[in-house]
Protein backbone atom coordinates (compact mmCIF):
# COMPACT_ATOMS: atom_id res chain seq x y z
CA UNK A 1 0.00 0.00 0.00
CA UNK A 2 2.83 2.47 1.30
CA UNK A 3 4.48 1.63 -2.27
CA UNK A 4 1.30 2.36 -4.35
CA UNK A 5 0.73 5.36 -2.71
CA UNK A 6 4.82 6.44 -3.20
CA UNK A 7 4.23 5.85 -6.95
CA UNK A 8 0.61 7.61 -6.83
CA UNK A 9 1.94 10.92 -5.43
CA UNK A 10 5.63 10.60 -7.43
CA UNK A 11 3.81 11.04 -10.50
CA UNK A 12 0.94 13.00 -9.33
CA UNK A 13 0.59 16.36 -10.83
CA UNK A 14 0.20 19.63 -8.76
CA UNK A 15 -3.54 20.66 -8.86
CA UNK A 16 -1.92 23.50 -11.08
CA UNK A 17 -0.08 21.68 -13.54
CA UNK A 18 -3.03 19.66 -14.50
CA UNK A 19 -3.88 20.28 -18.30
CA UNK A 20 -6.78 21.90 -17.10
CA UNK A 21 -5.53 24.52 -14.68
CA UNK A 22 -5.28 27.30 -17.38
CA UNK A 23 -8.71 26.19 -19.24
CA UNK A 24 -10.37 26.63 -15.41
CA UNK A 25 -8.25 29.77 -14.50
CA UNK A 26 -9.89 31.38 -18.29
CA UNK A 27 -13.55 29.80 -17.07
CA UNK A 28 -12.74 32.07 -13.61
CA UNK A 29 -11.60 35.02 -15.40
CA UNK A 30 -13.63 35.42 -18.41
CA UNK A 31 -10.59 36.05 -20.48
CA UNK A 32 -7.07 33.83 -21.54
CA UNK A 33 -4.06 34.23 -18.98
CA UNK A 34 -0.80 35.66 -20.89
CA UNK A 35 1.26 34.60 -18.33
CA UNK A 36 -0.35 31.34 -16.44
CA UNK A 37 3.18 32.01 -14.03
CA UNK A 38 1.04 34.49 -12.60
CA UNK A 39 -1.74 32.60 -11.53
CA UNK A 40 0.27 29.72 -10.46
CA UNK A 41 1.92 31.66 -7.88
CA UNK A 42 -1.55 33.44 -6.82
CA UNK A 43 -2.64 29.11 -6.04
CA UNK A 44 0.91 28.28 -4.57
CA UNK A 45 0.95 28.21 -0.66
CA UNK A 46 4.10 29.01 1.99
CA UNK A 47 3.79 25.29 2.28
CA UNK A 48 5.42 24.21 -0.96
CA UNK A 49 8.71 26.10 0.12
CA UNK A 50 9.15 26.69 -3.52
CA UNK A 51 11.49 29.20 -4.82
CA UNK A 52 12.10 30.95 -8.37
CA UNK A 53 15.34 31.22 -10.16
CA UNK A 54 16.73 34.24 -8.06
CA UNK A 55 16.23 32.44 -4.95
CA UNK A 56 12.91 34.32 -3.88
CA UNK A 57 10.35 32.05 -2.29
CA UNK A 58 7.00 31.48 -4.89
CA UNK A 59 3.75 31.90 -2.77
CA UNK A 60 0.36 33.80 -2.82
CA UNK A 61 1.45 36.40 0.47
CA UNK A 62 2.68 39.09 -1.66
CA UNK A 63 0.46 39.02 -4.57
CA UNK A 64 -2.50 39.33 -1.65
CA UNK A 65 -1.14 42.65 -0.81
CA UNK A 66 -1.36 43.84 -4.40
CA UNK A 67 -4.67 42.15 -5.10
CA UNK A 68 -6.01 44.27 -2.03
CA UNK A 69 -4.81 47.59 -3.25
CA UNK A 70 -6.38 46.88 -6.64
CA UNK A 71 -9.54 45.64 -4.90
CA UNK A 72 -10.03 48.76 -2.95
CA UNK A 73 -9.21 51.39 -5.84
CA UNK A 74 -11.47 49.59 -8.20
CA UNK A 75 -14.11 49.61 -5.61
CA UNK A 76 -13.63 53.42 -5.14
CA UNK A 77 -13.63 54.19 -8.81
CA UNK A 78 -16.99 52.08 -8.90
CA UNK A 79 -18.92 53.80 -5.45
CA UNK A 80 -17.49 57.41 -7.07
CA UNK A 81 -19.49 56.74 -9.87
CA UNK A 82 -22.38 55.09 -8.71
CA UNK A 83 -23.06 57.08 -5.97
CA UNK A 84 -22.47 60.84 -6.44
CA UNK A 85 -24.32 62.08 -3.77
CA UNK A 86 -22.10 60.01 -1.57
CA UNK A 87 -19.83 62.35 0.91
CA UNK A 88 -16.20 60.69 1.82
CA UNK A 89 -17.32 59.31 4.78
CA UNK A 90 -20.31 57.49 3.17
CA UNK A 91 -17.63 56.45 -0.07
CA UNK A 92 -15.22 54.88 2.71
CA UNK A 93 -17.53 53.33 4.91
CA UNK A 94 -19.60 51.44 1.49
CA UNK A 95 -15.87 49.90 0.53
CA UNK A 96 -15.32 48.60 4.09
CA UNK A 97 -18.25 46.57 3.83
CA UNK A 98 -17.88 45.86 0.40
CA UNK A 99 -14.03 44.52 0.92
CA UNK A 100 -14.83 42.95 4.35
CA UNK A 101 -13.02 39.79 5.05
CA UNK A 102 -16.19 38.01 5.43
CA UNK A 103 -17.06 39.26 2.15
CA UNK A 104 -13.78 38.42 0.46
CA UNK A 105 -14.23 34.65 1.78
CA UNK A 106 -17.22 34.51 0.54
CA UNK A 107 -16.02 35.41 -2.78
CA UNK A 108 -13.72 32.93 -2.59
CA UNK A 109 -15.89 30.25 -2.00
CA UNK A 110 -18.23 30.93 -4.82
CA UNK A 111 -15.16 30.64 -6.82
CA UNK A 112 -14.09 27.34 -5.00
CA UNK A 113 -10.62 28.67 -5.11
CA UNK A 114 -9.50 26.59 -2.65
CA UNK A 115 -9.50 23.35 -5.64
CA UNK A 116 -6.43 24.70 -6.92
CA UNK A 117 -4.27 25.41 -3.87
CA UNK A 118 -1.23 23.45 -4.38
CA UNK A 119 0.33 23.05 -0.28
CA UNK A 120 2.13 20.35 1.87
CA UNK A 121 -0.51 21.30 4.50
CA UNK A 122 -4.00 19.86 3.82
CA UNK A 123 -6.31 22.57 2.77
CA UNK A 124 -8.63 21.21 5.86
CA UNK A 125 -5.88 22.66 8.21
CA UNK A 126 -6.19 25.90 6.45
CA UNK A 127 -8.33 28.81 8.36
CA UNK A 128 -11.94 30.64 6.65
CA UNK A 129 -9.75 33.18 5.38
CA UNK A 130 -7.91 31.17 3.26
CA UNK A 131 -11.23 31.86 0.52
CA UNK A 132 -10.35 35.17 0.72
CA UNK A 133 -6.61 35.08 0.36
CA UNK A 134 -7.11 33.26 -2.64
CA UNK A 135 -9.41 36.16 -3.75
CA UNK A 136 -7.25 38.72 -3.20
CA UNK A 137 -3.92 36.81 -4.33
CA UNK A 138 -5.58 35.95 -7.71
CA UNK A 139 -6.26 40.00 -8.38
CA UNK A 140 -2.57 40.27 -7.84
CA UNK A 141 -2.10 38.03 -10.25
CA UNK A 142 -4.61 39.98 -12.43
CA UNK A 143 -2.96 43.05 -12.36
CA UNK A 144 0.52 41.72 -13.35
CA UNK A 145 -1.23 39.55 -15.76
CA UNK A 146 -3.41 42.11 -17.38
CA UNK A 147 -3.19 45.90 -15.25
CA UNK A 148 -5.61 47.57 -13.71
CA UNK A 149 -7.85 47.32 -16.46
CA UNK A 150 -7.80 43.60 -15.91
CA UNK A 151 -8.89 44.21 -12.31
CA UNK A 152 -11.43 46.24 -13.21
CA UNK A 153 -12.92 43.91 -15.77
CA UNK A 154 -13.01 41.15 -13.25
CA UNK A 155 -14.15 42.92 -10.15
CA UNK A 156 -17.07 44.59 -12.31
CA UNK A 157 -18.52 40.33 -12.89
CA UNK A 158 -17.25 38.78 -10.14
CA UNK A 159 -18.01 41.03 -7.24
CA UNK A 160 -19.92 44.27 -8.70
CA UNK A 161 -22.63 42.82 -10.34
CA UNK A 162 -23.36 40.02 -8.39
CA UNK A 163 -22.45 40.92 -5.19
CA UNK A 164 -22.40 44.92 -4.76
CA UNK A 165 -26.48 46.23 -3.78
CA UNK A 166 -26.27 49.69 -2.66
CA UNK A 167 -29.19 49.59 -1.07
CA UNK A 168 -28.79 46.91 0.96
CA UNK A 169 -25.39 48.09 1.98
CA UNK A 170 -26.55 50.94 2.92
CA UNK A 171 -29.06 48.94 5.38
CA UNK A 172 -31.97 50.65 3.68
CA UNK A 173 -33.18 47.21 2.86
CA UNK A 174 -32.14 45.02 5.95
CA UNK A 175 -33.92 41.69 3.75
CA UNK A 176 -34.93 41.25 0.24
CA UNK A 177 -36.65 37.78 1.91
CA UNK A 178 -39.29 39.83 4.39
CA UNK A 179 -39.24 42.48 1.39
CA UNK A 180 -40.91 39.68 -0.45
CA UNK A 181 -43.06 38.14 1.73
CA UNK A 182 -44.02 41.27 2.81
CA UNK A 183 -45.48 41.80 -1.03
CA UNK A 184 -47.23 38.20 -1.19
CA UNK A 185 -48.93 39.23 2.06
CA UNK A 186 -49.93 42.32 0.52
CA UNK A 187 -50.67 41.22 -2.48
CA UNK A 188 -52.32 37.69 -1.22
CA UNK A 189 -49.77 35.20 -3.05
CA UNK A 190 -48.08 32.29 -1.89
CA UNK A 191 -44.47 31.89 -1.44
CA UNK A 192 -42.17 29.23 -0.72
CA UNK A 193 -38.50 28.08 -0.22
CA UNK A 194 -37.59 25.36 -1.43
CA UNK A 195 -34.18 23.18 -0.53
CA UNK A 196 -33.53 21.49 -3.71
CA UNK A 197 -29.62 20.24 -3.02
CA UNK A 198 -27.66 20.23 -0.35
CA UNK A 199 -24.11 18.37 -0.57
CA UNK A 200 -22.46 18.17 3.19
CA UNK A 201 -18.61 17.36 1.49
CA UNK A 202 -16.61 19.68 4.64
CA UNK A 203 -14.98 22.78 3.42
CA UNK A 204 -17.54 23.11 0.33
CA UNK A 205 -21.19 22.86 1.49
CA UNK A 206 -23.51 24.08 -0.65
CA UNK A 207 -27.26 24.74 -0.32
CA UNK A 208 -29.24 25.35 -3.81
CA UNK A 209 -32.84 27.31 -2.70
CA UNK A 210 -36.11 27.74 -5.34
CA UNK A 211 -38.51 30.85 -4.33
CA UNK A 212 -42.18 29.60 -5.72
CA UNK A 213 -44.60 32.03 -5.64
CA UNK A 214 -48.33 31.42 -6.55
CA UNK A 215 -46.41 27.65 -7.42
CA UNK A 216 -44.31 29.01 -10.05
CA UNK A 217 -40.36 29.26 -9.84
CA UNK A 218 -39.47 32.84 -9.70
CA UNK A 219 -36.01 32.37 -8.57
CA UNK A 220 -33.04 29.91 -7.80
CA UNK A 221 -30.15 30.87 -5.75
CA UNK A 222 -26.78 28.90 -4.08
CA UNK A 223 -24.95 29.53 -1.22
CA UNK A 224 -23.42 28.01 1.93
CA UNK A 225 -25.94 28.56 3.72
CA UNK A 226 -29.68 27.90 3.77
CA UNK A 227 -30.13 31.41 4.90
CA UNK A 228 -27.87 33.15 2.32
CA UNK A 229 -29.48 31.02 -0.43
CA UNK A 230 -32.77 32.04 0.12
CA UNK A 231 -31.67 35.84 0.79
CA UNK A 232 -29.71 35.76 -2.43
CA UNK A 233 -32.99 34.06 -4.19
CA UNK A 234 -35.27 36.63 -2.57
CA UNK A 235 -32.95 39.44 -3.89
CA UNK A 236 -32.94 38.13 -7.30
CA UNK A 237 -36.63 37.97 -7.22
CA UNK A 238 -37.04 41.80 -6.55
CA UNK A 239 -34.22 42.68 -9.13
CA UNK A 240 -36.44 40.73 -11.43
CA UNK A 241 -39.84 42.58 -10.42
CA UNK A 242 -38.41 45.52 -10.21
CA UNK A 243 -36.70 44.99 -13.91
CA UNK A 244 -40.46 44.35 -15.37
CA UNK A 245 -41.82 47.27 -13.25
CA UNK A 246 -39.52 49.54 -14.86
CA UNK A 247 -40.22 48.16 -18.52
CA UNK A 248 -43.83 48.87 -17.99
CA UNK B 1 -13.83 101.50 -0.69
CA UNK B 2 -16.74 99.19 0.08
CA UNK B 3 -18.18 100.03 -3.34
CA UNK B 4 -14.65 99.56 -5.10
CA UNK B 5 -14.49 96.26 -3.13
CA UNK B 6 -17.64 94.97 -4.16
CA UNK B 7 -16.66 95.88 -7.43
CA UNK B 8 -12.90 94.21 -7.23
CA UNK B 9 -14.93 91.32 -5.72
CA UNK B 10 -17.21 90.74 -8.42
CA UNK B 11 -15.05 90.83 -11.38
CA UNK B 12 -12.40 89.03 -9.50
CA UNK B 13 -12.06 85.85 -11.15
CA UNK B 14 -11.44 82.63 -8.67
CA UNK B 15 -8.10 81.20 -8.68
CA UNK B 16 -8.50 78.62 -11.37
CA UNK B 17 -10.78 81.21 -13.45
CA UNK B 18 -7.52 83.01 -14.50
CA UNK B 19 -6.29 81.68 -17.92
CA UNK B 20 -3.17 80.46 -16.07
CA UNK B 21 -4.70 77.82 -14.73
CA UNK B 22 -4.59 75.32 -17.17
CA UNK B 23 -0.68 76.15 -17.83
CA UNK B 24 0.12 75.51 -14.56
CA UNK B 25 -1.84 72.34 -14.12
CA UNK B 26 -0.24 71.16 -17.13
CA UNK B 27 3.42 71.95 -15.22
CA UNK B 28 1.93 70.34 -12.31
CA UNK B 29 1.45 67.15 -13.86
CA UNK B 30 3.65 66.83 -16.97
CA UNK B 31 0.65 66.32 -19.30
CA UNK B 32 -2.26 69.00 -20.63
CA UNK B 33 -5.73 68.26 -18.80
CA UNK B 34 -8.51 66.55 -21.25
CA UNK B 35 -11.11 67.45 -19.41
CA UNK B 36 -10.11 70.74 -16.80
CA UNK B 37 -13.57 70.72 -14.43
CA UNK B 38 -12.36 67.60 -13.02
CA UNK B 39 -8.93 70.24 -11.57
CA UNK B 40 -11.08 73.16 -11.21
CA UNK B 41 -13.21 70.55 -8.40
CA UNK B 42 -10.14 69.27 -6.89
CA UNK B 43 -9.33 72.70 -5.94
CA UNK B 44 -12.82 73.75 -5.06
CA UNK B 45 -13.33 73.89 -0.97
CA UNK B 46 -16.79 73.08 0.27
CA UNK B 47 -16.92 76.95 1.29
CA UNK B 48 -17.79 77.88 -1.90
CA UNK B 49 -21.30 75.94 -1.58
CA UNK B 50 -20.83 75.55 -5.63
CA UNK B 51 -23.16 73.07 -7.13
CA UNK B 52 -23.42 71.06 -10.21
CA UNK B 53 -26.09 71.24 -12.79
CA UNK B 54 -27.79 68.14 -11.46
CA UNK B 55 -27.81 69.87 -8.03
CA UNK B 56 -24.98 67.43 -6.70
CA UNK B 57 -22.13 70.01 -4.53
CA UNK B 58 -18.73 70.81 -6.57
CA UNK B 59 -15.71 70.33 -4.20
CA UNK B 60 -12.84 68.24 -3.59
CA UNK B 61 -13.51 66.15 -0.57
CA UNK B 62 -15.16 63.14 -3.15
CA UNK B 63 -12.12 63.53 -4.80
CA UNK B 64 -9.64 62.90 -1.35
CA UNK B 65 -11.56 59.30 -1.63
CA UNK B 66 -10.81 58.31 -4.96
CA UNK B 67 -7.19 59.77 -5.06
CA UNK B 68 -6.01 57.79 -1.60
CA UNK B 69 -7.38 55.30 -3.06
CA UNK B 70 -5.72 55.25 -6.57
CA UNK B 71 -2.51 55.99 -4.65
CA UNK B 72 -2.26 53.33 -2.54
CA UNK B 73 -2.65 50.78 -5.56
CA UNK B 74 0.16 52.76 -7.56
CA UNK B 75 2.26 52.52 -3.98
CA UNK B 76 1.55 48.89 -3.70
CA UNK B 77 2.44 47.99 -7.42
CA UNK B 78 6.01 50.30 -7.18
CA UNK B 79 7.04 48.44 -4.17
CA UNK B 80 5.82 45.45 -5.01
CA UNK B 81 8.09 45.55 -7.66
CA UNK B 82 11.27 47.01 -6.47
CA UNK B 83 11.34 44.99 -2.88
CA UNK B 84 10.66 41.46 -4.07
CA UNK B 85 12.18 39.75 -0.92
CA UNK B 86 9.85 42.10 1.21
CA UNK B 87 6.81 39.68 2.30
CA UNK B 88 2.94 41.29 3.44
CA UNK B 89 4.22 42.51 6.37
CA UNK B 90 6.97 44.47 4.63
CA UNK B 91 5.15 45.98 2.10
CA UNK B 92 2.55 46.98 4.32
CA UNK B 93 4.74 49.04 6.22
CA UNK B 94 6.48 50.80 3.95
CA UNK B 95 3.29 51.65 2.05
CA UNK B 96 1.85 53.30 5.41
CA UNK B 97 4.97 55.29 5.51
CA UNK B 98 4.70 56.64 2.25
CA UNK B 99 1.18 57.48 2.35
CA UNK B 100 1.29 59.12 5.85
CA UNK B 101 -0.37 62.25 6.24
CA UNK B 102 2.71 64.18 7.19
CA UNK B 103 4.39 63.31 4.08
CA UNK B 104 1.25 63.89 2.05
CA UNK B 105 0.85 67.34 3.37
CA UNK B 106 4.79 67.86 2.53
CA UNK B 107 3.84 66.81 -0.85
CA UNK B 108 0.89 69.00 -1.41
CA UNK B 109 3.13 72.33 0.04
CA UNK B 110 5.59 71.47 -1.87
CA UNK B 111 3.78 71.82 -5.07
CA UNK B 112 2.37 74.33 -3.39
CA UNK B 113 -0.98 73.72 -4.31
CA UNK B 114 -2.53 75.85 -1.39
CA UNK B 115 -2.20 78.61 -4.24
CA UNK B 116 -4.84 77.59 -6.19
CA UNK B 117 -8.11 76.67 -3.71
CA UNK B 118 -11.34 78.10 -4.28
CA UNK B 119 -12.71 79.02 -0.92
CA UNK B 120 -15.20 81.95 0.78
CA UNK B 121 -12.32 80.83 4.24
CA UNK B 122 -9.19 82.16 3.92
CA UNK B 123 -6.48 79.80 3.30
CA UNK B 124 -4.91 80.99 6.55
CA UNK B 125 -7.95 79.08 8.35
CA UNK B 126 -7.36 75.97 7.30
CA UNK B 127 -5.43 73.48 9.21
CA UNK B 128 -2.02 71.79 7.67
CA UNK B 129 -4.35 68.75 5.83
CA UNK B 130 -4.91 70.81 3.24
CA UNK B 131 -1.96 70.49 1.70
CA UNK B 132 -2.27 66.87 1.37
CA UNK B 133 -6.47 66.77 0.72
CA UNK B 134 -5.54 68.33 -2.26
CA UNK B 135 -2.57 66.18 -3.26
CA UNK B 136 -4.90 63.32 -2.98
CA UNK B 137 -7.58 65.50 -4.80
CA UNK B 138 -5.55 66.41 -7.43
CA UNK B 139 -4.62 62.67 -7.73
CA UNK B 140 -8.52 62.04 -7.86
CA UNK B 141 -9.35 64.09 -10.88
CA UNK B 142 -6.33 62.71 -13.04
CA UNK B 143 -8.10 59.43 -12.51
CA UNK B 144 -10.98 60.97 -13.80
CA UNK B 145 -9.22 62.32 -16.47
CA UNK B 146 -6.68 60.29 -17.53
CA UNK B 147 -7.21 56.84 -16.08
CA UNK B 148 -5.00 54.75 -13.82
CA UNK B 149 -2.06 55.21 -15.85
CA UNK B 150 -2.48 58.95 -15.59
CA UNK B 151 -2.24 58.32 -11.90
CA UNK B 152 0.71 56.07 -12.25
CA UNK B 153 2.92 58.59 -14.41
CA UNK B 154 2.18 61.32 -11.99
CA UNK B 155 3.02 59.31 -8.97
CA UNK B 156 5.84 57.83 -10.33
CA UNK B 157 7.49 61.63 -11.20
CA UNK B 158 6.33 63.88 -8.21
CA UNK B 159 6.15 60.89 -5.26
CA UNK B 160 8.43 57.76 -6.23
CA UNK B 161 11.11 59.42 -7.84
CA UNK B 162 11.59 62.41 -5.63
CA UNK B 163 10.90 60.61 -2.31
CA UNK B 164 10.88 56.71 -2.05
CA UNK B 165 13.70 56.43 -1.27
CA UNK B 166 13.42 52.07 0.23
CA UNK B 167 16.49 52.20 2.83
CA UNK B 168 15.65 55.28 4.48
CA UNK B 169 12.23 53.84 4.82
CA UNK B 170 12.93 50.80 6.28
CA UNK B 171 14.86 52.56 8.74
CA UNK B 172 18.43 51.71 7.42
CA UNK B 173 19.37 55.03 6.65
CA UNK B 174 18.48 57.17 9.68
CA UNK B 175 20.04 60.63 8.29
CA UNK B 176 21.77 61.06 5.15
CA UNK B 177 23.62 64.05 7.16
CA UNK B 178 24.86 62.23 9.54
CA UNK B 179 26.49 59.84 6.97
CA UNK B 180 27.69 62.75 4.81
CA UNK B 181 29.59 64.09 8.29
CA UNK B 182 31.23 60.90 8.82
CA UNK B 183 32.46 60.61 5.31
CA UNK B 184 33.85 64.04 5.57
CA UNK B 185 35.72 63.52 9.34
CA UNK B 186 36.94 60.45 8.13
CA UNK B 187 38.51 61.30 4.91
CA UNK B 188 40.07 64.11 6.42
CA UNK B 189 37.24 67.19 4.61
CA UNK B 190 35.75 70.02 5.77
CA UNK B 191 31.52 70.37 5.79
CA UNK B 192 29.44 73.56 5.46
CA UNK B 193 26.02 73.23 5.52
CA UNK B 194 24.94 76.72 3.95
CA UNK B 195 21.50 78.43 4.16
CA UNK B 196 21.22 80.75 1.30
CA UNK B 197 17.30 81.61 0.96
CA UNK B 198 14.74 81.98 3.51
CA UNK B 199 11.63 83.23 2.71
CA UNK B 200 9.08 83.89 6.01
CA UNK B 201 5.74 83.99 3.77
CA UNK B 202 3.35 82.31 6.23
CA UNK B 203 2.14 79.09 4.85
CA UNK B 204 4.55 79.01 2.73
CA UNK B 205 7.67 78.86 4.13
CA UNK B 206 11.13 77.14 2.45
CA UNK B 207 14.65 76.96 3.27
CA UNK B 208 17.58 76.57 0.92
CA UNK B 209 20.29 74.93 1.73
CA UNK B 210 24.04 74.90 0.16
CA UNK B 211 25.90 71.78 1.18
CA UNK B 212 29.90 72.52 0.59
CA UNK B 213 32.62 69.70 0.79
CA UNK B 214 35.90 70.96 0.37
CA UNK B 215 34.73 74.68 0.05
CA UNK B 216 32.79 73.15 -3.31
CA UNK B 217 29.32 73.29 -3.36
CA UNK B 218 28.24 69.14 -4.03
CA UNK B 219 24.19 69.92 -3.75
CA UNK B 220 21.24 71.93 -3.37
CA UNK B 221 17.60 71.74 -1.67
CA UNK B 222 14.54 73.12 -0.79
CA UNK B 223 12.16 72.59 2.30
CA UNK B 224 10.24 73.77 4.76
CA UNK B 225 12.40 73.60 7.45
CA UNK B 226 16.80 74.56 7.67
CA UNK B 227 16.53 70.50 8.92
CA UNK B 228 14.68 69.03 5.84
CA UNK B 229 16.56 70.79 3.61
CA UNK B 230 20.06 69.91 5.11
CA UNK B 231 18.87 65.97 5.12
CA UNK B 232 17.92 66.51 1.49
CA UNK B 233 21.29 68.29 0.16
CA UNK B 234 22.54 65.56 2.13
CA UNK B 235 20.50 62.87 0.30
CA UNK B 236 21.50 64.32 -2.59
CA UNK B 237 24.95 64.25 -2.35
CA UNK B 238 24.75 61.09 -0.97
CA UNK B 239 23.02 59.69 -4.30
CA UNK B 240 25.74 61.94 -6.34
CA UNK B 241 28.79 60.24 -4.83
CA UNK B 242 26.97 56.57 -4.83
CA UNK B 243 26.31 57.31 -8.58
CA UNK B 244 30.32 58.11 -9.14
CA UNK B 245 31.29 54.89 -6.92
CA UNK B 246 29.20 52.92 -9.03
CA UNK B 247 30.28 54.58 -12.61
CA UNK B 248 33.93 53.59 -12.10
Amino acid sequence: MGFFKNIFSKSRHTPQEGGIFFTEMQNILGFAPLDINHYIKAFTHRSSNKLDDKGFPINYERLEFLGDAMLGSVIAAHLFNEVPTGDEGYLTKMRSKIVSREHLNELGRDLNLIKWVESKVSTQHFGENIHGNLFEALIGAIYLDRGFEGCEQFIKKKVIVPYVDIPKLEGKVISYKSLVIEWCQKEKKTFHFEVYEDNGIEGQKHFGVKLKIDGEIIARARATSKKKAEEKAAQRAFFAFQEKINKK
